[in-house]
């Protein structure tokens, strides 16, 4: 299952958000538009061309046409006056809060009838099994094959995609309405089951569908809605929006979606990240009230610990255990997802097996998952009939539950009876249920349906920080401080600072310090949970890459790692020390068999285009795909069509300066069927038709090529210039022969041996770039530049590559690829050994002075041998 | 003053932060340093190249050094590992927290000093006046005169400093030592005064300048920090540790540092940003629990608002009220900060005289406002003995202050009595503080005292927002629902939320609502914040630029506007519209003729290079600078000598070739004087010598050009190729010669009128650029870029200009200047209007053929005109 996601990951596509420097997308859009429109206008007369909307409204009759026009035209008034941003992200915002209402509620539904089920059948426990067991089974299962049918890129969190596609990188189908409505349902039902699955990650990705939507439904009134660096700017806003309504915590979701999608973030897009979180989490928990759930507006997961005083200073130490043990645990997670995935690729039997059996794999884990679940049986150790949202809620309650000196003062009152077994204790109860959940969250976060992993490490999280509060509270059960007034231990607060820890560490962000507080209403525990958070961090970033990461290296999509702490020989290494040297290049001067030669030796997408093989100079970068169109016109058919007709004409020249007796026949041939007085006319029409000739479809900019070539056939002509009647009968015998050419079928009248020579012939002409598409400003690195600011060049402008010039001459390139290499310390793609992780070290050990010499050397070598373009005399 | 303000601001220099692709600075020093130590190499022999101190250590005698050694040694092993940013960070932390609670000791006891005077006067009401006028005057003239001796870097709020810097733009002595002591002094004494000013800004500077200086101290432990990009990753976490320990509020000031002062923000920074403010705010309060000042680690200004129901869904539209009343509000003091300011330097003869008694301007400032402000005066009507922090204590107090039903249930206690008037209400006191705080706290702000805004605007905003919440209680006294269970109104809550709102309507800042929660240790009001923050944001940001920006507009620093939301005719604006066309240029064989001309005609920083003025192909950028070296290289006395050497030796070689008795004559003259084995030693010395004449220092670069040139000085010689004998006497004779001369003042040997030809002679020479250091990749664009994506990539890379080239050749360039002047909508530099604000309004509204084919006719026409640099035949 996993590997089918890996291929359909590999379905990417490189835009250059900012590297295009040639064109738009949008100007180049409107360049083709026009270029249709010309080509239309100069052939078959006017054709109306199609019309907007609110035009198609105007001549329609009747009262309530004009009424919908004024109505089209105060709308665009509104817009252009208030901002097409501001519609565009309260409407984003308003449609996702409903859509997260929505699914909370279907969602709620869902739980309450399988726990309907499990109590209405209390009589029989093997019932109750099969009920509780089927439920979830049934739900995940439809889950599976509902997206698998309906968009396979609806599985999975989304959070790896979004980074990709915000870095630049368009993948296909990941932002269609298809793909919507599989991840909104698949998720629901996902949720539904009960299983250990989150829905943050999903979340992110159906804003940006949202978004994205939005955004083409709003280009249907105009505007600017098709500017590509926008709607990177509107994905960037719907992130934010994502994880504010999930959670109805507007700042952490802002700051979420930074840390996770964006390697630089623009501060102006914070703005709107703000705005439409704040609106939509606004209106999320407005619905709340609505529905009588709330009576005023408050947290999802409100606290109501004192504020007097929060914690004690000496509690601090507990706090920074909870973070250092939350950061191996969230990299132990991070790692046990990977294996797991990687372990269900590698069984190739089982594999096979479950390839063809897609939705076998689903139902066992959930079964598993839900067996172990079952409350009457290992369930009771592990408070299993607790949903997530009540486990949360009870974890973060403000008693304390570990039996103290006045044992039988504290009742469990509710929900909170899940938590206590009459044969353990509480601590065992926790202890099993962090273990156990620990493993079914990495487990069923493989499971191929929409699902995130935020919310059951959350959980997990919140579990191990109570463990510890509980245990901090049976040690000291009168406080620590126990002189004066004392305060008794919180352990709800510890739960707090653990959840905000392990999904800190799992997704190495510090923003969840943020989501805690918005979610729990309260920050009282600040220092705590950021003193966890950030220990957590810089423990489980040295181990492990965060989740997001690795599922980005298991799905192999383009990604380029970040720049650890503390690495510093990132700083020392050079662009000339990861470059690739050998690069397959165009010259402006080449031949048609170069461009063949080099579209066989490489694979990279784009080519640099270089004024000499000598001079080396640097004046673009052509598309392959360009390249490929260059060289398929210069063998095709039409062009042997021309070929053949200069032939032809030569032949005729030959026999007019031979004898004019031929040319009498020639024109008595075909006299009858020319028009005398118009002799140009059908030369025209017969030329007309070349380009719309069916046999393949000629390549952009060939209309203006055919023109040329003519020209120049006329021009050939009149430089031979025959007597004026020779001229003339000449003109009309050329007519002649053109006209029987057309309707002969060209293409039979050569042998495959003659295509063969005249496609060698044509090989060996120099290539006509005039209709090419070059890209003019293709992004140079000079030698030196270091492997740091290479890589924040690469990330600031989501690059793909890179060529590296030495005064203007092309002397290697930089992809991704070299650069991701180069930082994860691996080998170059030269052979060339990158400095190992502690070259740092041993600079600053080893005497200061040896690094500058050689440098130097390099320095003198690299001035001779290559000498400026000119030198001057002296 | 303000106007030496200005001037002092415009010493700024440019370095390009991403632009510089030449060569780092670390990179351009070593080889420096190496090019000096192969003079010295080459030169003198072996002189000992400077130690650094471990080395220096080692040879220093006794068991003391050699534990050192050992110290240092285990340190640089601890840095290596640990990594040296952490301890860089944790030092940072330390430093600043330390610093902040020093800072708050003193400026508290110079206020209990003030209090204390002014109780102790009670007697007498003028001597009360004079001590309560006296104090502030003092304090705040010392502090302005103090600043203005030592560093008047250090005046002002140095936010806008700080934005400037981290665009990568060099402010000269705004981060040293003693800017740090001047600044630190001169804001505690200013804040001593107790006038309306705020220690926000000043201490993002201060941080900033802590971090700078904390750098260079650390560099001597070796290690890399001298990398340009590094400091400028510190110094954002700077900013971020700045705010950080001055409110006790980590993620707010991350946050706040992230939107005061980038437009594009690394990721990374952040989580430095975090680490470093986090544990500042830590230790911060540690150190206020540490002095028995607090129990536990809480809020600076803790609330207690009730957690259960903190306000009613319909209060939001009075929450709505005042974030649109305080954007006004925070637009309205921009606009009355800056007018201030301009009104003072507009009126010459006030001016004048200030100017002459630097100190006059903020003794009268203090006395005006420290006389309203005088309690038994008008102050009773102001609660004008209150000190800053205790009026925000008891604006966000928990009690209702409005007389109720029950009115004398309610009793003012404490600094509560100073709201209370007996002849008015607690209404007509709010009102009257918010208006004279208003004006006197825009006053305040412009004293040239360092200063920030950012406190007394909060503070207004806070009472703005209670006098609303007093209203709302004394209208719904029973609170809004007066069904079931009634919860009254907390004017508190009013109180956080307008003082979030004002200060992020100033300061253009959404983060201002996370600084509220953390300095109020309650998070419950979150919605009703966000809401008033964007609203105050959106209407203050579409009147007035953030008060930052005003002051870089007012100090001329280099700044570039922000693209405003919803102005999408960026999106439709060009490259092309607004560059500027006819640039100076050098081309590759010119001569120096011309590059003097170049320098006279432009005032350009850099110079584009071209291979010549008819391909205009761009091979790079070179520096005015080192134009200006070539210059002056090529005119100085040392070429000069050179020239006549040159001829001197045809001279000797004329001589030699018509008469070999000479050189019997010659030779014999100076054989005792010279060691016949080693004939080219004495050549050398007197080689060396030349650059080291102290004529003029040679431009960097010279050592090696004397050398070429000399290098040809032989070829040439070797060309000529005389016989053995003859060619061993030439030699011979030549060193001679050269000693001869060499003995002489060569200077004086021309005459004037020689020397001017001589000059005239030496500009017709074709410009030899091979010692010239040229930026081999200057950054290009091309003429469809649009503005927006220049605007983009301006600020991400920190660029200062930028040429536009099509297909390699150079067309134009777009610098700082006209990308401003298009954004504002101004003229452009070539006299073409920029298309008005209300373009993209027009091209949705008329019909979408027209641009289209506007744009392919120019298309065409750009096509026919700009050929492709070579066109391959038919």
């Amino acid at each position: 299952a996993s590997e089918s996601e890996a291929q359909r990951a590999l379905q990417y596509e490189q835009t250059l958000m900012y590297g295009r420097y040639t064109q738009d997308l949008g100007t180049f859009a409107k360049d083709e538009a026009a270029r249709l429109r010309l080509q239309q206008g100069h052939g078959e007369g006017d054709i109306p061309r199609p019309r907007r909307p609110s035009e198609l409204l105007e001549y329609t009759q009747g009262r309530c046409a004009a009424c919908r026009v004024c109505t089209l035209q105060c709308q665009r008034f509104l817009i252009s006056k208030v901002g097409e941003d501001w519609v565009f992200l309260i409407l984003l915002g308003l449609v996702m809060a409903l859509v997260s209402w929505a699914m909370d509620f279907a969602i709620a539904t869902c739980l309450q009838a399988q726990k309907w089920m499990y109590g209405g059948l209390d009589t029989n426990v093997l019932l109750q099994y099969l009920a509780w067991v089927t439920y979830p089974t049934v739900l995940i299962t439809f889950s599976a094959g509902f997206t698998q049918i309906l968009a396979p890129q609806a599985v999975g969190s989304g959070i790896p995609e979004m980074k990709t596609i915000l870095r630049g990188i368009v993948l296909k189908e990941y932002l269609t309405f298809k793909t919507f409505v599989a991840k909104v349902i698949g998720l629901t039902c996902a949720l539904g089951s009960g299983m250990p699955l989150g829905k943050e990650g999903p979340f992110v990705h159906i804003a940006s569908m949202c978004a994205a939507l939005l955004s083409r439904f709003l280009s249907l009134f105009g505007g600017f809605y098709e500017n590509e660096a926008r709607n990177i700017e509107m994905l960037a806003a719907a992130c934010a929006v994502g994880v504010g309504c999930c959670f109805a915590a507007p700042i952490g979701g802002v700051l979420f979606s930074i840390e996770v999608t964006s390697t630089f973030f623009a501060v102006r897009n914070y703005w709107r990240g703000f705005f439409a979180a704040t609106f939509s989490a606004f209106i999320f928990r407005v619905l709340a009230v609505w529905n009588k759930d709330e009576e005023t507006i408050t947290a999802l997961f409100k606290t109501r610990f004192r504020l007097d005083f929060p914690f004690d200073l000496q509690e601090l130490p507990a706090f920074a255990v909870i973070g250092i043990a939350s950061g191996f645990g969230g990299a132990l997670f991070v790692y046990l997802n990977r294996k797991i995935v990687q372990f269900m690729r590698r069984q190739k039997t089982i594999n096979r097996f479950l390839m063809k059996k897609r939705l076998l794999f689903p139902a066992l884990v959930t079964l598993l998952i839900s067996t172990l679940t079952f409350p009457p049986g290992f369930g009771q150790f592990m408070a299993g009939q607790l949903t997530q949202k009540d486990t949360l809620v009870t974890l973060f309650d403000n008693q304390t539950w570990a039996k103290q000196e006045l044992s039988d003062e504290f009742e469990y009152l509710g929900i909170l009876e899940a938590w206590r077994h009459p044969r353990s204790n509480v601590f065992v109860t926790l202890v099993v249920f962090i273990l156990m959940k620990f493993w079914m969250s990495a487990l069923a976060t493989t499971i191929p349906v929409p699902c995130g992993a935020f919310m059951p490490v959350f959980v997990i999280g919140a579990a191990f920080g109570r463990l510890v509060g509980e245990s901090m509270a049976a040690w000291f059960p009168d406080g620590i401080h126990t002189n004066s007034n004392t305060y008794r231990i919180v352990p709800g607060g510890y739960a707090v600072v653990g959840a905000a820890a392990l999904s800190g560490a799992v997704t190495h962000t510090v923003s969840t310090a943020v989501i805690v507080f918005e979610l729990t209403g309260q920050i009282s525990h600040i220092l705590p949970v950021m003193i966890a958070v950030i220990l957590a961090n810089a423990v489980a970033q040295s181990l492990q890459p965060s989740l997001y990461d690795s599922i980005i290296r298991i799905k192999k999509l383009p990604y380029l790692p970040e720049l650890g702490w503390g690495h510093h020989e990132k700083y020392n290494m050079r662009v000339e020390d990861i470059m690739v040297r050998d690069i397959r290049y165009v010259t402006l001067n080449c031949k048609y068999r170069d461009l063949q030669h080099v579209l066989h030796s490489t694979k990279m997408k784009s080519l640099p285009l270089v004024e000499s093989a000598e001079s080396m100079i640097l004046l673009g970068s052509i598309e392959r795909t360009q390249v490929g169109a260059l060289l398929s016109y210069q063998l095709s058919p039409q062009c042997r069509l021309q070929a053949l007709r200069q032939k032809a004409q030569t032949e005729d020249r030959h026999r007019l300066s031979d004898a004019s007796i031929c040319f009498q026949i020639s024109t008595e041939a075909s006299s009858g069927a020319l028009p005398h007085g118009t002799p140009r006319k059908p030369l025209k029409s017969a030329l007309k038709r070349v380009p719309s000739s069916p046999v393949e479809s000629p390549p952009a900019g060939t209309a203006d090529h055919t023109g040329i070539a003519l020209k120049n056939l006329f021009c050939a002509n009149s430089a031979a210039e025959p007597t004026e009647a020779q001229g003339m009968a000449y003109r009309k015998a050329k007519h002649v022969r053109i006209s029987i050419v057309e309707e002969m079928d060209l293409g039979d009248r050569m042998t495959p041996a003659e295509i063969l020579e005249w496609e060698e012939q044509q090989l060996d002409q120099l290539v006509d770039f005039s209709s090419a598409k070059i890209d003019p400003a293709p992004f140079q690195l000079v030698e030196h530049t270091s492997l740091h600011k290479t890589h924040t060049i690469f990330s600031l402008l989501g690059l793909d590559h890179a060529y590296v010039t030495s005064i203007g001459r092309l002397v290697g390139m930089v992809s991704l690829k070299e650069l991701r290499k180069a930082i994860e310390g691996s080998l170059t793609a030269k052979g060339v050994k990158v400095r190992p992780p502690l070259a740092s070290f041993r600079d600053s050990t080893a005497s200061a002075s040896e690094p500058d010499t050689t440098a130097l050397n390099q320095l003198w070598d690299r001035h001779q041998h290559h000498p400026m373009p000119r030198e001057a005399g002296p």
